[in-house]
């Protein structure tokens, strides 16, 4: 098969007549289908419904803290040395919080900025235009929060290996504006690539090459252990290569169990050197008196030397739909010229790139016939897609069945939006 | 018997040397007790042990969301209705949060700062001097949230029926800087007193009095249900007030189940109006994708319809502590004329006041000994107590035996204290 563009007029407006008639047949039975947010389904959360039974009328943890009554800010042994686990650092670097981890970059951004995280004079609200560096297509929340606390976000492109370094290091080389750089270093939201040894080499060694003396690389790894492959993609240590080159203060790992027991009832974890956390609980001191630890002790007993099962469990439900989306895409565009996409091998999106201009389009069909994406521009800042490009799907949470269905009906759409764009 | 100071300086000396003996044996046998901080003890925790089996493998609410998925940033509408329970508000005007008051007054405090909580030009950081007028003795925590974010604070004093009004009055009328109250309303911390009605309603008033256009009541009700006695203290509403005045978007409510159910592992709650609910919605979605629901749900199944049962149980186990502490006092210092002390009917704490200069002199000599109280100052903001009098007294953790000798060890450095000092 050739690609549309380099078929005859007479082929497309042919083609572009049998899509419509297809289109409209769609449109004549509304759907009510959701591929917009990285949520489980309920058969992956019933994989942690023993969670409920981990207590078991035993509230003391291993060190002996009644975890029913107040205290202890960085949270308990337990929770933390599972916190390491997935963050590959020693316990003692890690602070074992709330049920969100977003929460916690929050704190770690807002105290940057209005306190530093040093105890000392740095402070991002400083500098003229406190900036980070937000590799795209990436994370909307991670720009809404930068957003919302008023700091500017600079674009770099992201690569199958991770973000473009040299665009990086020249960025960073000259400007203290330039306070850190977003990252979700492994199955990344939301192109699924994991950052190559050298990528993290380079970044652990960002804060030493930056203008500012306040630079934090942020390494949100909420996808640590989410494979649908075994053994998964291995992402290199960026506490080694931090604490080998004296930049561990200056490296902000994130993690959370969000996705692998209940979403948004679980435990959030930050892991970086010794003088942030101490920053870091002086500002939670303020704020709580501690962290839920029921929820952790019952964490740490359901998830206690068994991560990786409880994940191939989860990938056994997973796999088939990635597969699903990845086959949709490949039968019915593969030949077509009209869409480039990624091929995740975990985590929890399909990055989707159409023709330039056309992605507000296609995300508008989808939605007309009751198949609701993540809107248009909602992998970079403020919204704004500068190429109007990319589509990002979330295969998670739709059944099988449905799933199947909304990827015929968005192929559909992509074909249509396309040939309606080359007929206009 | 005749007060210390109007024994004959004779006895006085006899007595010295008797309370000095006393000690001198008391410090020959190092204790190790803590009356310091308003923690429940391990049989009142017992009380919620049923909390574990509330989910029982039904994890749908009864608006029929899975709470195991994200999503929901108000909470469940039956953790609303709950917290709807205890700050006697509709369930409309609460949001359910996760583990902390503390930390949602920390939100609405930054957001009134920063962003304001109005959605329109007012911010209290745009004033010179954000100011909040803190009652005193208050509770520590609240002072520290306050001067973390760089808030002044402006002590009034606090008498049996609340704030002075009249002083709480007469400084907002004119200053602009002044930018809120804080409070505890009902069995304060760590007076105990219970606002009187004509101090709810003055106070759901002082929006309108006060020369700040932003000014906001900040109503802590840490004790809304925490009775000794029942029926208890009855606190009048501030949300009907302040419906009635139209204040009601200046009026922050807060509670927890925090000292109902587990300490840090309950929900907690933020009542307020419309506006600043909206408000707050935004500021949330930036910080996280939303509260833990398992544990709402499992908090309003234990609790649905049986809080007065199991608040009465509680009392059960409080009463006798609060009779030891109260009838030691009585007992041992009742007509030496060289203590006062409040006499709750709920709550968490008595409050006590010794001779002006003495409360560092009373909490060291009872630390020499093993007994940690609550630091002198704490009860006031950057810990200065001006007359350095009052002692937080924090009966609810310790055993009841071990309380009988604190409190025994406790009076008898009073009087110590209180003798050295007159014989200095």
């Amino acid at each position: 098969m050739t690609s549309l563009m380099d078929k005859s007029p007479k082929e497309r407006a042919s083609l572009l007549q049998d899509w419509q008639k297809q289109y409209e047949l769609v449109s004549g039975n509304l759907l009510s289908m959701d591929l917009s947010r990285g949520k489980p389904a309920a058969d992956q959360l019933a994989l942690s419904d023993a969670l409920e039974n981990a207590i078991d009328g035993d509230y003391r943890a291993k060190d002996g803290t009644d975890v029913r009554n107040y205290g202890g800010l960085r949270g308990l042994p337990e929770a933390r040395a599972l916190g390491a686990e997935l963050l590959e650092t020693p316990a003692a670097h890690v602070i074992a919080g709330g049920n969100s981890s977003l929460a916690l970059m929050h704190l770690v951004i807002r105290t940057a900025l209005d306190k530093g995280l040093w105890q000392d004079e740095r402070a991002w609200a400083k500098a003229d235009a406190p900036t980070l560096i937000t590799p795209v297509p990436g994370y909307d929340r991670h720009f809404t929060l930068t957003a919302a606390l008023g700091i500017n976000m600079l674009n770099v492109e992201m690569t199958d290996k991770g973000p473009n370094m040299d665009q990086v290091r020249s960025l960073i080389a000259d400007d203290p504006n330039i306070k850190g750089i977003w990252n979700v270093p492994k199955y990344s939201n939301p192109t699924g690539c994991t950052y190559s040894d050298a990528t993290v080499a380079q970044m652990a060694a960002l804060p030493n090459d930056a203008a500012a003396d306040d630079f934090v690389v942020l390494w949100d790894n909420a996808y640590a252990v989410h494979d649908l492959e075994f053994p998964g993609a291995k992402l290199a240590s960026i506490y080694d290569a931090s604490v080998a080159l004296g930049t561990q203060d200056h490296v902000a790992q994130f993690a959370s169990t969000s996705k692998v027991t209940f979403a948004g009832a679980g435990i959030a974890f930050i892991g970086s050197g010794p003088t942030v956390l101490d920053s870091l609980e002086k500002e939670l001191q303020h704020m709580t008196i501690g962290p839920d630890k029921v929820n952790q002790l019952r964490h740490s007993r359901f998830l206690d030397g068994r991560i990786e099962d409880h994940m191939r469990a989860h990938a056994e439900l997973l796999k088939p739909k990635f597969e699903v989306v990845l086959d949709t895409l490949e039968r019915e565009l593969g030949d077509l010229g009209v869409a480039q996409w990624t091929r995740p091998k975990g985590g929890y999106f399909v990055s989707l790139d159409v023709g330039p201009g056309l992605a507000k389009k296609v995300i508008q069909l989808a939605e007309d016939v009751g198949l609701t994406l993540t809107p248009a521009g909602a992998t970079f800042p403020h919204g704004e897609d500068p190429e109007d490009r990319n589509v990002r799907i979330a295969p998670t949470f739709a059944a099988l069945d449905e799933l199947t269905e909304a990827m015929l009906i968005l192929t559909l759409c992509i074909k249509l939006a396309t040939a309606q764009g080359m007929h206009d």
